[in-house]
């Protein structure tokens, strides 16, 4: 089968890769719809995250059940799945408290690679979520969002505890930041702040559900969020960056006894411990959960309540993801999708 | 009047200062009937925190209203009454949130100084509490350890939220980590590990409801606390020293999805972002709200529920406050009680 590879640095070829095979009895093999590049696949594409190329790429990912192993029950041959970016068996302690990207036994998706036509899958109970039916076409980058971006800017929301009476700020335009929108919309913030100053994404994020666009970032930034609070700060406030600016730029547009929900993966950042005292904020974060709320989101998309499809401004096929990620890279596309 | 002042390090004198006098109409007037030797005192004391001496020390304090300024409404002269380390309006946006000690008018009682003879109380229907009637004297050290030891180690145990069928671990054997401890048993938690390797402080912490007794700290204390809930980590993680390593210990303690209250003051304290990211950890803590909870502690030490003035086991007049920081500073006693 045909996969991409990363070989260093701004170098992703699309190789043939060995075909997936059931390893263990609870694995199921997918042939892929759609897969995607994140913005977290930039970090070792940019060279800020070190790569021991060539290695496969990808964790995202939506398809058509092939074959599964003999302990797998409820998902079958057939079915049409998504998937977190971490395989989860969904029956530990730790994913019956909901942070199944914590399961005891999670397994990256990224070191198996999905972008490529053909992924295993381990723990397909645990992992998968299949729709009622075979999705309509239009349906199916919504489902893909789902996977990682819907499901990360969702656990933001819900992490920065947005809801109704809460002014809610989103520190990040990039799809995950843009899908916090639509959470905090949907979880029944009123007032919501996107912070970014790139048109296209502006206006998907007031699309999404935002009410206030503020172009600041860092200091400034918390000064426009704490003149449209009363001098208080936002109640909540997510963070979908993962710098040491936009992590304080979230903290300090908090206000005391609010809440900062993180998703952006942090890099280099320290956290300024007296700082952190005095601020009162609550702060809570990591790698989503996204198999706590792949059920709500598959209903709420296949039901068109939601349409996240949207984040995806470019589409290519996979013989171009070198393309696909090079478009990223330089903010020509917020989000590529990959079609097979 | 007499009062303790600071000159620099380990040089705490008892002096004469000027009586309190009602400066604004919200302000009451208390003479104090106790006070103490805070654990945050000793930062200054040894010099790790910066002094600009002579200034006044302490921020806790019972007593009874002398005067108060015309707008003072609910808090009469002749009250017994407990107050927080922070003044606050109690009507303010934050205040209604529950965080009192952010208040948008804040005032620390720590520059006003109560370890004196009298002290000035701002906002005074915002910030003390009455008790039913004059209590009995024995009852005397238990609201005195409400204005912050407890109420500190309670907010600790909220923010860790503790609660029934929570594994709930205490790093800290001060007298907040002991009353944290207290908090956490009488919120429900049944297991209730203590860290701490001081004899007389674990056995009150045993009666205090610790149910397990740690004395590894550190990266063996982690291990510890780990072996001791399968592996995973405690539920519920209450800090209550402030250090570094401490703040680690508190966070490698905590199984993902868990929550870390933390109540010690933070010192040259950084969180490594990437970590805190992968911990999965709920963060919430700072100066104490204590005023949110008093009202409640004030009834369950009246109604003798709760003993808290067990952490006291020093106590001396205010003339030998100098003596009574030594003893603290020595690890001689746990916390001093100053009488007047």
């Amino acid at each position: 089968m045909r996969g991409a590879v990363i070989y260093g640095p701004r170098d992703v070829r699309l190789e043939v890769r060995d075909d997936p095979k059931i390893v263990e009895p609870t694995d199921a093999i997918i042939r892929l719809s759609a897969t995607c590049v994140c913005g977290s696949d930039l970090w070792p594409y940019r060279g800020i995250e070190a790569v021991q190329g060539p290695a496969p790429m990808g964790h995202e990912y939506v398809g058509i059940v092939e074959d599964v192993g003999s302990a797998v029950g409820t998902i079958k041959p057939g079915h049409f799945v998504i998937g977190s970016f971490f395989a989860s068996d969904n029956t530990c302690e730790i994913c019956r408290a909901g942070y199944q990207s914590s399961c005891t036994h999670r397994e990256p998706m990224g070191t198996i690679g999905t972008q490529a036509e053909r992924a295993r899958v381990p723990l397909a109970d645990g992992t998968l979520v299949a729709t009622p039916d075979l999705p309509p076409e239009d349906l199916i980058p919504g489902f893909l969002a789902a996977s990682d971006l819907l499901g990360t800017g969702w656990f933001g929301a819900v992490a920065g505890e947005v809801g109704p009476g809460k002014t809610v700020a989103v520190v990040g335009d990039g799809a995950v930041g843009l899908l916090a929108v639509l959470a905090a919309r949907h979880l029944g913030s009123e007032r919501i702040i996107a912070m970014g100053r790139h048109e296209p994404r502006q206006k998907l994020a007031l699309e999404f559900g935002a009410t206030d666009i503020v172009e600041e970032r860092g200091d400034e930034g918390v000064a426009r969020i704490k003149e449209l609070t009363s001098g208080l700060g936002a109640h909540s406030v997510i963070e979908a960056v993962g710098t040491q600016e936009s992590m304080m730029q979230a903290i300090r547009s908090t206000r005391p006894g609010g809440h900062v929900g993180f998703v952006g993966v942090a890099h280099d950042v320290e956290l300024p411990g007296q700082e952190i005292f005095f601020s009162h904020v609550h702060l809570h974060g990591g790698p989503a959960p996204v198999r706590r709320f792949l059920p709500q989101l598959v209903d709420l998309i296949w039901n068109r309540e939601i349409d996240p499809g949207k984040v995806f401004d470019l589409a290519l096929p996979l013989e171009e993801v070198a393309e696909g990620y090079r478009a990223m890279d330089e903010r020509r596309a917020i989000k590529t999708l990959l079609w097979l």
